[in-house]
């Protein structure tokens, strides 16, 4: 089974384990309509990577590990698309879920796929209580506060923002969560994997800027120019398209060269490329 | 140590946890509110003297589980105060977090303190792996879907409601928790403790809808008649006053009774009814 087939399995598995009877017919359509036909799995497909690399000899954490960090992903996007955030009309080109369904219904499919996720990661307890227990924690750390996706989202709401810190944890922390766990559901410490993930979270972010430069809405499934129409900072304001495309590449090199020594080495240095291609719109690609 | 203060000492130090530097120093200060003074304590409590019962051989499992217990009732009222929901304007006697703060910091605010509760409980997994999963397991069960207090909310959102199933996920789910958890911390079986978790929620729920129905906004911190006012089903419309009433000590018998054997079993069905003196309003109580 491909990376992509074996992802979407296991956030299908999760979604009909939150939606069995008798549940709220509404909300739990919310959570199928959140997760899926879902976007580029790419945290989850990172996971899957590492843990590869490292082995994988647990694959059923490894599923559970990769369901949850796509649900909590999923829900993320959920929260933030709401009227009082970004209020997006859109979501990977279908209605966003406050759109498709309510307001309320969108609150409680976010709050749900979090309880899923973390379900899902205790559910693999009797595979290896402690793995699940480490990847319990990696993923509410990388989540939460002070320095998960909440923070993130929260330091919006700062009239002085820690630059660093809005950055690392508003996009970083889930890419840390998708290494780290990764590593965890394999077996491995999760700490010398961290710098990989707030790497790729780094090119993420300066790929989004340039996305949203460069993009029009049809293209990216979400409204353009979020960043510029908020006055958020970003890479492309700061440095010009050259300068964020060189960032860009200059990031990813160094995300390579952090990978731990592992019997997937090489492997994972090629998937990093692969990914970097997908996220970089074309017209930055081509000069790189 | 009494109870309230183990409680409150255990809620402090998760929440000083989640506020450590850097921090949006807002989003910070929200948990905060949301999480202290407090109410009543009350499924803490439960869970805690639930433990007692059992023995409470690892008090600091038992005080992570009062903490992420309390943590997603706190949780739950801040979303459930939100515009679209109640809209609630004052809570615990003073602004709901969405007044006080912003709609954008009560979102994040009330899914740090999820985040939050499964840290906490993550977090004790060096003092027993197997308990630390099991907590996270109950905890994500009761606060999500199919059956927690997410799909309970959820309820509200259909056309045609499962009664049942409605009262048991929106009050009964965290009291579920409460008991499960509490046997959990203590190294016990969680399941022969579901039926008095179940029970005292019934009891709650009828408490809740006399106090609603009897009460003013003054004496209960937050806008009264409000089930009247959303068409919500409540007990006293079905039963009136004293139907109502008789229904409430029927259901708190019944919880006593189901309480399994035991080392401090009577000091449980005493603590129950101590718990059941507390919620009931005066001119009901003083008709049992």
């Amino acid at each position: 089974m491909d990376l992509k087939s074996r992802i979407d399995a296991a956030v299908s598995k999760a979604v009909r384990h939150g939606q069995a009877a008798p549940a709220p017919a509404k909300l739990a359509a919310a959570l199928e309509y959140a997760t899926s036909p879902g976007g580029a799995r790419i945290r989850p497909t990172i996971l899957l990577s590492v843990a590869l690399a490292c082995g994988d000899d647990r694959p059923v954490v490894t599923d559970a590990a990769a369901a949850a960090l796509e649900l909590m992903h999923c829900a993320s996007l959920v929260h933030d698309d709401l009227p009082c955030f970004d209020d997006a009309e859109i979501r990977r080109g279908k209605p966003s879920v406050h759109r498709a369904f309510s307001e309320p219904l969108a609150v409680l499919a976010g709050d749900s796929l979090i309880m899923l996720a973390f379900e899902v990661l205790a559910n693999v307890s009797g595979e290896d209580p402690l793995r699940s227990a480490q990847l319990v924690m990696t993923l509410a750390r990388q989540s939460g506060m002070p320095g998960g996706i909440c923070a993130g989202q929260g330091w919006e709401s700062e009239e002085k923002i820690d630059m660093r810190a809005y950055h690392r944890s508003k996009t970083g922390a889930l890419f840390v969560a998708a290494t780290q766990m990764g590593a965890v559901a394999a077996g491995q410490d999760p700490e010398p994997w961290g710098e990989l993930g707030d790497r790729i979270g780094e090119a993420f972010q300066v790929a989004d800027d340039l996305r949203d430069a460069v993009f029009d809405v049809e293209t990216l499934g979400k409204p353009a120019g979020q960043d510029d129409r908020h006055g958020r900072p970003n890479a492309v304001a700061e440095l010009g398209i050259d300068g964020a495309t060189q960032r860009y590449h200059d990031i990813l090199s160094g995300a390579i060269a952090s990978i731990p020594s592992c019997p997937g080495e090489a492997m994972l240095a090629q998937m990093v490329n692969m990914q970097a291609r997908r996220l970089t719109p074309s017209t930055t690609a081509s000069r790189a």
